[in-house]
């Protein structure tokens, strides 16, 4: 059997009941450790499972999958993944490939980002689509995130916007040189995902386009939502790009038109409180 | 303290470590009980848990909810949700009221059907707003449900629909006379479900309009997602009429435009394999 098994999004004792019994029972215990972050790190789940884990990065996981399937089909084999083992990203390869050997498969889900983030007050069902805000470079500067958080608003809707990971990335020279050697893990902050958006704003208005979303909407910051030490803050999106929130995962969230309960649990995290008397209303006009 | 626990959607076992934990060191543990439904039942749950549970109806969190936080500033109480606390259904009036009452509170997330659904293998990110079906009555049939699916779909959006719960109604004999008595729980089918969504189908033929969602369209019906017996069958909305997927809670997604990840996924899940032949491209046209 492969057990995929999320871990939620806190510390080790984040992982449900089930998939801890799950991970003990394993023989074979995959860490995936390319599209997200546990606060806790490998060596305190290690800890707390009684289990050594295996390291899982995308080269392994896309190249060496047979490797990680081998035996399932007589022995149980955990495949762990930080969130939901369908959120934000998906395993479907590993699934198909699973199916296609014949070997049973089960999911034991968790919290994602994708469903913990209605820990600001706002509700999930006015969330429109998800986007991803990459990290720009010198010569690429993506801005179609922004043309889906401007579609999402005009229906009413909130956005998540999940913030770029680069993680075992290569420097181009090490890459054409073949060498292995990777850059330091990167994070986008709410912060740089906050001066992105409002480069675009700045950039549509040159092009005389009066943009839906400007400095003043109302935005959410999350920062290592479903830790013991996650924080909020609710404000403007100028407000966003010099909130302090400290170290990842960041998400932010660009507001839509908001109920009034939704509102009065935004004012819970407000880095200015006299933001929402002056602007709340506003920006539903 | 007030900790508001997320169960996750299957068995007792669900719960995570950290949830569990806060469960045996609360004095009083509440249990929600109106928004949705846990298959393993309450017994199974005080069992597992080693503690007595207060079952909270709609009523008692409106009404009472002072009752539900006394003296939860000096002592710790736990109020249990299926799912995670803040996920189809949030509970941010208790949390509002708390923070009022200068009472701490603390969110232990889990897996609701609003990150779950990812197990179809439909990607969380291609979805769209999720809606709410509910039963119509013989004066009351409502398809706005209806537009806000067909948005979803021309903007290449997935919909998960939730359906409705009805649970403590009462009959208007009851309610005229002040009896509390109150009807058996119902629980939608995606059978029902989909027979809605054909009615209006037909409704909007007939004033003329070629509906953006047909007989044809792909969907998905889930049952008890995240319970050992889950169910998840895929196929055209007229399938989804006749599956049999068993007892609730059942939801559906109706596709928008998918990636060939997307339906190979789809497939496992088939009523027909010959429908994904016949059916899966032309729907994207």
């Amino acid at each position: 059997m492969l057990y995929l098994i999320g871990l939620g999004l806190g510390d080790a004792e984040d992982i449900t009941v089930k998939g801890l019994e799950a991970v003990r029972r394993c023989g074979r215990v995959y860490l995936e450790a390319y599209t997200s972050l546990l606060p806790a790190g490998r060596e305190a789940l290690e800890k707390f499972y009684g289990k050594e884990l295996i390291l899982a990065d995308r080269e392994m996981v896309e190249q060496e999958a047979d490797s990680i399937l081998k035996d399932a089909d007589v022995s149980d084999v955990a495949f762990l993944v930080v969130g939901d083992p369908f959120g934000a990203t998906t395993h479907s390869d590993l699934v198909l490939r699973a199916v296609n050997l014949g070997i049973p498969y089960r999911v034991i889900h968790n919290a994602s980002i994708m469903n913990a983030v209605g820990c600001c007050g706002l509700q999930l069902y006015n969330f429109g689509e998800t986007v991803s805000i990459v990290f720009w470079t010198d010569t690429w500067k993506p801005e179609s995130f922004f043309d889906k958080i401007k579609k999402n608003r005009q229906n009413g809707m909130h956005t998540l916007c999940l913030l770029d990971i680069k993680v075992k990335e290569q420097s181009v020279e090490n890459l054409m040189k073949g060498r292995k050697v990777y850059e330091p893990p990167r994070y986008m902050s709410v912060n740089q995902a906050a001066e992105q958006l409002l480069t675009i704003i700045q950039n549509r208005r040159l092009q005389g386009e009066e943009p839906e979303i400007t400095e003043n909407t109302i935005c959410v910051g999350l920062a290592r939502v479903g830790a013991q030490d996650q924080k909020i803050a609710s404000g403007t999106l100028h407000q966003m790009s010099t909130v302090e929130l400290g170290g990842p995962l960041h998400s932010m969230i660009v507001t839509g038109t908001m109920h009034p309960l939704e509102l009065e649990m935004l004012k819970l995290f407000s880095v200015d409180s006299s933001t929402f008397e002056n602007n709340a209303f506003q920006r539903n006009t």
